[in-house]
C-alpha cells in the first residue's frame, strides 16, 4: 500500500472507532455525550494514531493493541484541545475551521466534556481487547500516558505556556514548554506501542522513542513558522495568533532563519534516527517529511 | 482504637501522603504544583479514605493497598470540586471555609489543576506501593476508577446536574444524577478496596457494594437537608444555596418530612446490609451513623 493511502486508512479506521466509542454510551446525559462526540471527531489529522499503527507494522504488533493505543491517546488529544481551546485560556472558537467545543455547546459542558475524554482515554487502556502480550502490559500503559498527559508532561507545559505568554523566555525554557506541552505525548505514542512488541531491544525501543522526540520538536517549529508563514486557508485557523497573543516562538526567539536550520537540523538527525534502526524504516521516513514539511 | 481516633488518624495519614505526593514533584510549573497542592489539602473530611480504611482493614487488606487507593480516590475528589466550583459551573468563591481554587489562583490554573489531578489519580494506581495481589490488579482498578468519574459516573451526574437546573425533575431522575455525581466515586471506594482482598466472597462483596450504593444515597439526602436546615458556620459553606441555584433536591421533591424518612429508611437498610456480612462491622455501623446523622 501507498504512504498515502494507509495514511488515510488509519485515518478512517480511528474515526470509526472513535464515533462507536461514543455511540454505545448509554444516553443519560445527550448533551455531554454530543459534546464528546464533537471534541472527538472534528476533522483530526489523526497524527499520533498515524504514528502507533507505522511504528506498531514495523514492529509485528496486533492490530487490537494498536488501536486501543491509539484511541487513547486521541481521547487525551482531545480532550486537550477543548480545555485549551476555552475562555480562560486560549479563548478560540474555531478549530479545524469548525466551531470550538464551548462555543458549539457551553463552557461548562466542555469543560465536562474534556473530563469525560481524559478518563475514556483510561477506560480505553483498562478495558478495550488486546493481545494477550498487551494485555499484560495494561498497568505500564496507564503510567506512560498519565506521565504524558499531567504534571511532568502535557498539563506542565499548558501551566508553563500560560505563563510565559508576554514574558521573554529562554530557549531551554522555550524547548521544556514544547516537549511537555506536545512532545510528551507524542513520545508517549511510541514509547506504548513499542513496551506492547515482544520483540524490540531495549537499545531499539531507547532509539524509536529519540525519534518521537525529535520530530515532536521539528513539529512544533514547523507549527511556530507556519503561524507567520502559513495560509489561514489551508491551516484551518487563522495566522499571526502567536504574536496576537504574547506566545513567544521559535522564530521569534532564534529569527526565522535560524528557525528553519533548526528544523532542518532536527529532521536529519530524525532520519539519522531511523537509519540507525535494524527495520524496514520507509513508512516512517515519508511520515517525518510530512511532519516536516506539512504546510497545513 | 476508638472510632474518633481512627478516624484522626486515616484524616492524618491521608493528608500526610498528599502532601507527600505533590512534594516529589519538580517546579517546572510552580503555580499549577501549588494550586493541585491547595485543591488536595484544603481541608477535607476525608470520609472516602476512612471507608476505604474501614472496608480495607475488615478484609486484612495491606495498608499499601488502601493507602494507593485512598490517595486516587482523593485526588479525583479533589479534581471534581475544582472544576464544580468554576464560574462555568457552579460558581463557587469558597469551600470548607476557603478561597476555591480559582479565586486562590486563576481560572486557567484551576482548570489545569483539576485536569492535572484526574491524570494524577491513574499515575498512582499504576505505580504506587502494593501488595502482589493488590498489583495483579491494577488494570481493574484503573478500570473501576475510570468507570466512576467519567460520562458513566461522575461526569455523567454534574451533566445531568446542569442540565436539570431550574427544571421540575422526577424522583427516579433525581435519584439517577445524584448515584453517577456522588454515588459512583463512593461506590467504588468499596469496589475497589474489595477487589484487592483476596479473602472476600463474591457474595459478601456485593453486599459491601451494595451498602455504599445505600449510604451514598442517604449521604446526598443528607446533605439536601443541612441546605435547608444546617449551620452555615458548621458547614464551612453558605445554606440555602441549591433553592438558590434552582436545584432540585429531595426535600424539595419529597417534603422534608418524607425525605426525612426516606433518609431514615436507608440507614436502616445500610446497617442491615452491614448485619448480613460475616465480619465485626462495628466501625462500619459508626461510619455509617456519621455519614447520616452529621451536621456539617
Amino acid at each position: 500500500m501507498i504512504f498515502d493511502a494507509l495514511r488515510q486508512q488509519v485515518k478512517n479506521q480511528t474515526d470509526e472507532s472513535l464515533l462507536h466509542l461514543i455511540s454505545i454510551l448509554p444516553d443519560h446525559a445527550p448533551q455531554l455525550k454530543a459534546a464528546m462526540q464533537h471534541a472527538l471527531l472534528v476533522g483530526g489529522k489523526r497524527m499520533r494514531p498515524l504514528l502507533v499503527n507505522l511504528v506498531g507494522n514495523t514492529l509485528d504488533v496486533p492490530t487490537s493493541d494498536q488501536l486501543t493505543i491509539s484511541m487513547a491517546i486521541e481521547c487525551v488529544h482531545a480532550y486537550s484541545l477543548v480545555h485549551d481551546d476555552l475562555p480562560a485560556m486560549d479563548d478560540d472558537e474555531l478549530r479545524r475551521g469548525q466551531p470550538t467545543c464551548h462555543i458549539a455547546f457551553n463552557e461548562a459542558t466542555a469543560i465536562l466534556a474534556g473530563d469525560a475524554l481524559q478518563t475514556l482515554a483510561f477506560t480505553i487502556l483498562a478495558d478495550h481487547p488486546m493481545s494477550e502480550f498487551g494485555h499484560a502490559q495494561r498497568a505500564r500503559l496507564v503510567s506512560l500516558l498519565a506521565k504524558a498527559a499531567g504534571y511532568l508532561g502535557m498539563c506542565g507545559g499548558q501551566a508553563i505556556d500560560l505563563d510565559s505568554t508576554g514574558k521573554n523566555v529562554s530557549l531551554s525554557r522555550l524547548t521544556e514548554l514544547h516537549q511537555l506541552k506536545t512532545g510528551a505525548l507524542l513520545c508517549s505514542c511510541v514509547e506504548m506501542i513499542t513496551l506492547v512488541s515482544p520483540e524490540v531491544s531495549i537499545k531499539d525501543r531507547a532509539q524509536f522513542i529519540e525519534f518521537a522526540r525529535l520530530i515532536g520538536l521539528a513539529f512544533q517549529i514547523q507549527d511556530d513558522i507556519l503561524d507567520v508563514e502559513g495560509d489561514a486557508g489551508q491551516l484551518g485557523k487563522s495566522t499571526g495568533s502567536d504574536i496576537a497573543q504574547g506566545k513567544m516562538t521559535f522564530p521569534a526567539l532564534l529569527g526565522m532563519d535560524n528557525a528553519k536550520k533548526e528544523l532542518a537540523q532536527l529532521h536529519e538527525r530524525a532520519l539519522q534516527a531511523l537509519d540507525s534502526l535494524p527495520y524496514n524504516t520507509e513508512y516512517l521516513v515519508a511520515f517525518t517529511d510530512l511532519m516536516v514539511k506539512r504546510n497545513y
